[in-house]
């Protein structure tokens, strides 16, 4: 299937006879939409020619206060002007790609990664580079051996971008000994760090672990967002980052948009200031952790042998491998036949792999929708198995390099 | 002075006591600010599910639709799914530069033209040709010779960017017959124009001029705006381009922020519905009018012989010219001590002219304000005179090349 055929496939899937286990979209209705609403006309009457201003390129000052703020919960020690608010983390990882990364450089990269990463990476034409991943998160040894390679030939490695906690896709959190791990190793590489950790509030069970930031000398630079913890739509996002680096970052945002909305960060500063904005993420923490828990549930019980996935602690993702010879892009089609999706594995990985794989969202759907959901995967899957077992293995096609899944699957 | 000083210097240039004709800040306290708050409450309470909520990168439909009705007000006939939504029409130009620029190619420019727009340009390595401006815009003439220019030398022109409206910062427009002879000369030698209009609405007096985009087939990107017109607080921009065109800018936008602020767009969907927002503009033109008159007046009564000046039939910015042996960047700090502000035009080119000009917005301040800094202007520049009368001409110091402004200074 090339990118168009994905995306009409997916414009299928949004219809609602269809339970979409592909969706990364956090469940914003649980918000007290009221209050904000109230919040939202507030800021305009009362901060009106500041909210509707253009703003400057580093992001409101006292939101940036409020972020460091919010980032103590995560164990991160910041000041203020080593912060710019960004577009979303997106776009923070887009400025650095665009500050960093000159074409043929390599970013090294868990397998699986980011599909939306690995799009930014390609546009600027950095060589991708995926380390594989266990129980614990990436392969400490094999980054270590990925970099010494890079220096003997000669490459550059700009970076190793990383997504510790509850990994998209992956849904594996890198353990504390592994964390300590990655830290040494670049560290002896002299390689920077970029830390995305959209998920890091959102747990539902087990320790959270100490990010790499506050393990790090000026060599990480973190990445936050406000998406999962409060909303998409207002685009809040930042990069935490040493101040030569977050100068730099600010330049390239004052190319990139002037300035970010100054209204939304008014709001969302006064939404930090009076919302018992904590209560809020463990409101979320506990409908996010019962759908993780019906999908977990689902999949123990209805899954055919052969099939493995993760257990994430926290976020929003399950990924789940299929059995010998099964092709989840593939399959693809014939799932949505069945009613459901998901995003097949390959997106998430630069170099054609994950064919084998796929993304299983369970923020979106509710407990009742994914345990209907996985019932009907299990159908798919099941006739794939017929499939092949009647004709053989799915033939390898070749791929079109990354097929972005469209804009509401981040 | 280098950056860091030009910036010092605008920082002191925001303080109250001083009239700064520096900024080119729409005066956004005109809006009425109780209404717009109450539309935003409205958004969230009805809307809020998908305010909230990613969107998608090409931005809302109906928005898209509604972009393509006010674009008909400058008599641009365009279809929703050519319209790409942005965070301001500045993040469309960093898009289209990010598309197609490559490093080396050449980018053809107004001389002088917007100073963002060379930061973007410079960003992505262009190497930037500025071609000579007269009372009716570019010279169509030295444009052509560029071009062949470059062809016979093997050089890649990528575009020429042309802000053909009341030109950010030289306040020139480019008159009909121009517009015409630009579109044939581009069209021989088959180059890309990029048309960017956010002031053509706020037209004082005069004719409107048919936009390049409608007299082009195919070969001209527009970028639109509703920074000037609504709020820059909003962040709501746009290119129109043909569909293959602004399929790729899609994609860019994606790399870029992965969707643009849902809430921002319900919010200017909702105001572009409900509001009367050409009557709006219209109280804008009226405001933005008399302090246009304002400027003009007290720059024909006060200004020392040797002085030129554009006279701007719209838009923000009157483009000013200093006595033979005045350096307008050297004079800033004493101009500052004059308790007046302007950008001085170096910022403006992209090879170190513009030593002799400056640019004076006058959307700001009041019409009382602005006569003010004429008068404080005014000592400055004589007390310049004086000293180049008594110790020669300013001596040409090396530039640091483009030097923005401070981000309140689009």
């Amino acid at each position: 299937m090339v990118a168009s055929e994905v995306r009409a496939l997916f414009a299928v899937a949004s219809r609602p006879e269809i339970v979409s286990l592909a969706g990364g979209m956090p469940n914003v209705a649980a918000l007290p939409l009221d209050q904000i609403g109230d919040l939202a006309k507030d800021v305009i009457s009362e901060e009106g020619a500041a909210a509707l201003q253009y703003g400057s390129a580093q992001g409101d000052p006292v939101l940036r206060e409020q972020i460091c703020d919010y980032m103590t919960l995560e164990g991160v020690r910041s000041v203020p002007d080593d912060v710019i608010v960004t577009v979303g983390s997106q776009q923070a990882l887009d400025l650095i790609t665009r500050v960093f990364v000159d074409p043929g450089d390599i970013v090294l990269t868990e397998a699986p990664t980011y599909v939306t990463a690995i799009n930014t990476f390609a546009a600027f034409q950095a060589d991708i580079r995926h380390v594989s991943m266990d129980d614990e998160g990436v392969d400490a040894d094999e980054l270590d051996r990925a970099l010494t390679e890079a220096a003997k030939a000669g490459r550059t490695v700009k970076f190793f971008y990383t997504i510790p906690n509850f990994q998209n896709p992956a849904g594996i959190t890198m353990s504390a000994e592994r964390r300590a791990r990655v830290m040494e190793v670049c560290e002896r590489h002299d390689v920077l760090i970029v830390e995305d950790n959209p998920y890091g509030l959102l747990r539902y069970d087990g320790e959270p672990q100490p990010t790499l930031y506050s393990q790090g000398e000026g060599n990480v630079i973190y990445l936050g967002s406000l998406s999962k913890t409060l909303s998409p739509g207002l685009r809040i996002g930042w990069a935490l980052a040493p101040s030569a680096v977050r100068a730099k970052l600010v330049l390239a945002a004052e190319s990139a948009m002037l300035s970010h909305s100054t209204f939304n960060q008014l709001v969302v500063r006064r939404y930090l200031n009076t919302f018992p904005w904590r209560e809020q993420i463990k409101t979320f923490n506990s409908m996010y952790g019962e759908r993780r828990d019906a999908l977990l549930g689902a999949l123990n019980t209805m899954m055919p042998d052969g099939c493995t996935w993760t257990r994430p602690e926290g976020g929003f993702f399950v990924w789940a491998t299929l059995p010998e010879g099964i092709d989840a892009k593939a399959m693809l089609p014939r799932a949505v036949n069945h009613r459901v999706a998901y995003v097949p594995g390959t997106g998430f990985f630069a170099d054609g792999r994950g064919r084998d794989s796929m993304r299983l969202s369970f923020c979106y759907p509710t407990p009742e929708q994914i345990r209907e959901g996985v019932r009907r995967l299990v159908g798919a899957i099941e006739g794939e198995m017929d499939l092949r077992d009647t004709f053989g293995p799915a033939m390898a096609t070749p791929t079109e390099g990354s097929q972005a899944p469209t804009p509401d699957l981040p």
